[in-house]
């Protein structure tokens, strides 16, 4: 979850803060219950995608929803500096998974040269632990306590955990730290959920190439019930394994025929497209060993911003999974020009998931883009459909060209349907194109799908120029084997500024791309070649509402990061700039 | 190992040629018994890597050494164009792996619209099959035959079997032919090896994602005996599976400690980056069933274009394994520049394999180059030494410029070793660089290690300018956890023309990149960055001699294609131009 922790000189503090055990150490650069001012106008900012108000982060963390229907992210955070290090829990909340209120930071390390890592968080509604006598909404946060010594090198990762009685937003340390010892220094993201009558623990021996299970009565006390070990690709560890419940669902139909596990694992460094990846496994769990049904490998994304990916504890049984990753890649992601606007890292959009038997390949596991409509307007910006004539080409006209810079977001959600394609008159040349470009710059993001020949769906982020590293890959691909004889194929995807995600053949593959412009992408040019006659096509471009801008105070700040945050309660639905 | 063929219009022809059955079925423009002209002076023609005298060729096939030490290469291909279609089993000869003779088309279409596939050959030292009474160096060649409808649909592919009574020049088709029959069209590239009292085939059931087992006593009755199914990445189809038995060897001492088996198997389309891929099994076999010793998935290649390796037949035993690989990605393999020279394709360069256990990683098939001495030119173009100073640059110089314009074959051999690395001085920014670069274009292209942080060597092609196409991916890396106890690490690489093959790690990874610069790349930068005070740098730069020129008559043709080269027997190793 973090690979070379840079040390900032650090003090002790002994001010209190709600939100903070009295005993944990505080660096006097981490502000504590006063608001951490976010700006969220910048270019490079997202309007849809949650990111921090200032500072770095990476993976998400302790997500769950409450029994009030609030989605509650953690997240690691340096409250301090735009690149990792000094790991903290920062907290945000939702009641859409769009709109996020800046909750103050959850988790702070316990002592000095201890930082608080990837973890999860489980709602304990029977009081198993004995923290919550009183209450069926105690929130129990089970995390990776990491310490270095003053020589900067790697001390043990062993197994803690915090309660809170408020619902997730304060956390006091359990006394009887660490659950789980360890003098291993590559021991770490522990993963709870409920199975039947106790709890389960997935965590990564990160160099063993293991994932470990664990099972627990308490949350205190826990043992060594499996291991999962050496499984698809290795890179050079394994980080933040999730297992997770989730339906079965017919294709066609869209109905749950049953319910079963997946394994995701993410890997970091030695991703084949270089540095951080995420592969899941689905199977079986009998609440001790989990067995994949097959010795595949596949994989959650087919770009390379999309990492650690966590599943929300506590989604209402029986329907899909929702997850959101770091839309980062620890090649590049500390070096990426966010930095000069005062952040770096946005998580993906959510994402729900279920498994279902792709046309003739077999098993995956669906990412169907969480439904946007809390952040569409109310107009859509372009509703076109057209039947591709005898000459092939888009028709009316070609290309579709789009001009979106009255978009105040500078954000879209782009769903696109092509119905009654005749498979046996698709060539190689058959193609769905949709190229973002700047007028002012001449730099472009493009993408699009050959519906013939190995049927690849394309992204290329070479032609945006505000960032150049060598590790910066620009060409993304994924062979998406749609089914001809339905003859139907649909691609969706948002745009928000420096991040693009795309959703192809409806969830089949995904895939999450940031990108960096020197001037804002303004134009979608959206054009077909060689789409066979009679072929239907359906545009639909929806602006999207800034998320972020109905907590803008007059100065146009976000606030974060004070307790009055949570204390207002429902109002925070109200859109309320003034806490 | 070819995904859709485009079927010329073919006309049956009753002439009679060397090297064909007379049941055949011959293209009039394929040419027969008198020479394919191959220019090989072309800018971006490979000087020391095998390439077809003219047209396509695709994956490498029917590999085999014999008893004289003669390492026989066959390959799909495409005579009359330059994209695949109208597959033959093109032909060559090395008595070292880098020098070629062009020999005679081996395997023409049995009939019209049946196309050869992919296979392999085997030597029937104790006439197994029946066809070599009074011989013991008769060659049997097990491929697959795939069928095509008028309409140009596919049909069958089925497995045949041919012979050859002259060492493998050329074959006469089994009259028993299927001898594994199919309605299947996807099941194809059967790999045959000797276990122990039988023969045992791997193929491709390609769009079921899985791999038979067939065993013979006779190479022409086949029993099926088990399955391997859904290992790995799957993409959108498995092909061009391999068994091989290989040494295990000690990483530290060389010394052979073992054999096992790897299981190699190629995707396409649907790898992660992108199009074609090929991944590896280590385990055991039996003689019918193949065991993974893991659930891992391993890759060959860390680049984009290493596809489909075959690994010969005949190998003594207990050396290393040595394959080949198609240096291409059937993203863009019909559409790269070579076509412009009137050939598109190359083999990789030959590698040598072991198991080891790799640093922290665990089992690796290592990469070796080998040995290039056969093409090395007697005087290294540079040899240098230096140690890092407190200044913790190159020195001398800072970088060290090599120019190689004047390098005729414009390829070059690089091995560099960096030892007595105190690894606790490592940081993020101690690198090792090398760029090549045209002065006449400003074109690039650069590869480098980092040795701390997340370790990635780095490839990025994207400074040539003879390409452009989306699918093109300009930058690759893969993390090397290098043995910093050692504190030794060693790069090797050829650049030659159009293909930079880097051996990483002494082989633990390697990387095969093609790329397509407008002017030839003549100038080697080598650079180091905050290496640690004391340590050795060894730079050795080697030109290569092209391992063609010695067959270029004086019109600097070199001919291939008539019976007469092989009739000439050891002349060939004279390099006489004047066959």
């Amino acid at each position: 979850m973090f690979p070379l922790p840079s040390l900032a000189c650090l003090a002790c503090c002994a001010s209190l803060g709600a939100g903070r055990d009295v005993k944990t150490f505080v660096n006097p650069a981490v502000p504590i219950d006063v608001p951490i001012p976010g700006n969220y106008t910048g270019d490079l900012r997202p309007q849809v995608h949650y990111s921090p108000p200032q500072g770095f982060m990476n993976d998400p963390n302790g997500m769950f929803v409450d029994a009030n229907g609030t989605w509650h992210l953690y997240y690691q955070y340096n409250p301090t500096a735009v690149v990792a290090g000094n790991q903290h829990w920062g907290h945000a909340t939702s009641q859409d998974l769009y709109h996020w209120i800046n909750q103050p930071i959850a988790l702070f390390p316990p002592e000095e040269r201890v930082y608080v890592f990837s973890g999860s968080c489980v709602v304990d509604v029977n009081n198993t632990s004995g923290f919550f006598p009183n209450q069926t909404n105690g929130v129990v946060a089970i995390f990776t306590l990491a310490r270095y010594f003053e020589n900067g090198s790697a001390g043990p990762q062993t197994q803690a955990i915090a309660y809170s009685h408020d619902g997730g937003f304060s956390f006091q340390y359990f006394k009887g730290n660490p659950v789980i010892d360890s003098t291993s220094t590559q021991f770490r993201d522990p993963k709870v959920i409920w199975f039947e009558d106790h709890w389960a623990m997935v965590i990564a021996y990160a160099q063993e190439f293991t994932v470990g299970v664990f099972t627990s009565p308490d949350l205190k006390s826990w043992s060594h019930a499996s291991n999962f070990s050496y499984h698809g690709l290795l890179g050079a560890q394994y980080e933040c394994p999730n297992l997770v419940k989730m339906p079965v669902r017919d294709r066609v139909g869209g109905d749950v025929v049953d319910e079963a596990f997946v394994m995701a694992l993410s890997v970091q460094p030695g991703a084949p497209l270089g540095g951080s990846t995420t592969q899941y496994f689905p199977g079986s769990f009998n609440g001790t060993h989990f067995s994949p049904w097959d010795s595949a490998t596949r994989l959650t994304d087919f770009a390379k911003d999309n990492y650690a990916a966590q599943y929300f504890f506590g989604v209402t049984e029986g329907s899909n999974a929702i997850n959101l990753g770091w839309a980062s890649n620890w090649q590049y992601t500390q070096a990426v020009p966010t930095g000069t606007e005062g952040w770096r890292s946005a998580m993906t959009l959510p994402r729900a998931n279920y498994l279902t038997k792709a046309t003739r390949i077999g098993w995956i596991m669906v990412n169907e883009i969480v439904d946007p409509s809390p952040v569409l307007e109310d107009v859509p910006l372009q509703l076109s459909s057209w039947e591709i004539g005898s000459n092939s080409s888009l028709t009316p006209p070609s290309p579709l060209l789009i001009d979106y810079s009255m978009v105040d977001s500078n954000a879209l959600y782009i769903d696109v349907n092509v119905t009654s394609i005749n498979a046996s008159a698709i060539t190689g040349s058959s193609t769905l194109n949709l190229t973002f470009s700047s007028p002012a710059s001449g730099e472009s993001l493009r993408s699009g799908f050959y519906f013939g020949g190995d049927t690849p769906f394309f992204v290329d982020r070479g032609g945006t120029r505000a960032f150049d590293n060598i590790l910066f890959t620009d060409k993304f691909s994924v062979a998406d084997v749609w089914n001809t004889t339905a003859g139907t194929w649909r691609f969706q995807a948002v745009i928000d500024r420096s991040i693009y995600e795309v959703f192809i053949d409806s969830g089949i593959h995904a895939g999450t791309i940031t990108f960096f412009s020197t001037q804002p992408l303004t134009v979608l040019s959206i054009n077909t070649t060689a789409l066979p006659k009679g072929t239907e096509v359906f545009v639909a471009v929806w602006p999207l509402k800034s998320a972020w801008k109905p907590f803008e105070n007059e100065q146009g700040i976000v606030a974060g990061n004070t307790s009055a945050l949570h204390r207002k309660g429902k109002r925070y639905m109200e859109y309320d700039p003034q806490f």
